[in-house]
């Protein structure tokens, strides 16, 4: 369970990929793999979250670091490029961004 | 505190909007006004979570919704699309879609 807090101490990145439906559980499965066998192991990792529109257009990752610095290390880790190279393959196209969190409103459960 | 889980029980809008930087934390403020005045007053609100990109370029917002069919009730919601427009008009596009949780892994803090 991943919490989206103001005070989280996190950046958070937010990449949407586009793909056609047919590749949608492929690079979903690509990411799943890339995050246990590489990302999660990098520092400064806090989470992975893999979500798939239900229109099968879009896979987005809303994932969390420890800093900005500790993401722009892992674009440079050799095993990471490896991994997001064959993603680009796959995907349309990508759109990482990194954001702060502003605002959270939720209702009491 | 917002959740991600896939056992969660809801679906996720992520709509990310594109804005000029100079319109960012303008469009900020409406959607933080939209939420407050009538989204989270709606049936089937679960939560709201806006993000500023750090390049100025994006506002995403990461929603939760009991279901389907309550996101798709809010899009015919009279107040609700007054302020929709109103974003529409600030934004240079936006991109909203539908997702289920399929995948998460964190480090333990």
């Amino acid at each position: 369970m991943t919490e989206i807090s103001r005070d989280g101490d996190v950046v958070t990145l937010i990449n949407v990929f586009t793909v056609t439906p047919e590749n949608q559980q492929r690079l979903l499965d690509l990411l799943v793999g890339a995050t246990e066998m590489v990302m999660n192991g990098l520092p400064g990792f806090v989470s992975a979250n893999l979500h798939k529109s239900l229109d099968g257009t879009r896979i987005v990752n809303y994932a969390q670091w420890r800093s900005k610095e500790a993401f722009e290390a892992m674009l440079e880790d050799p095993e990471a490029m490896v991994h997001m190279k064959e993603a680009a393959k796959i995907a349309e196209k990508f759109e990482p961004h990194l954001y702060e969190v502003s605002f959270i409103d939720e209702v009491v459960r």
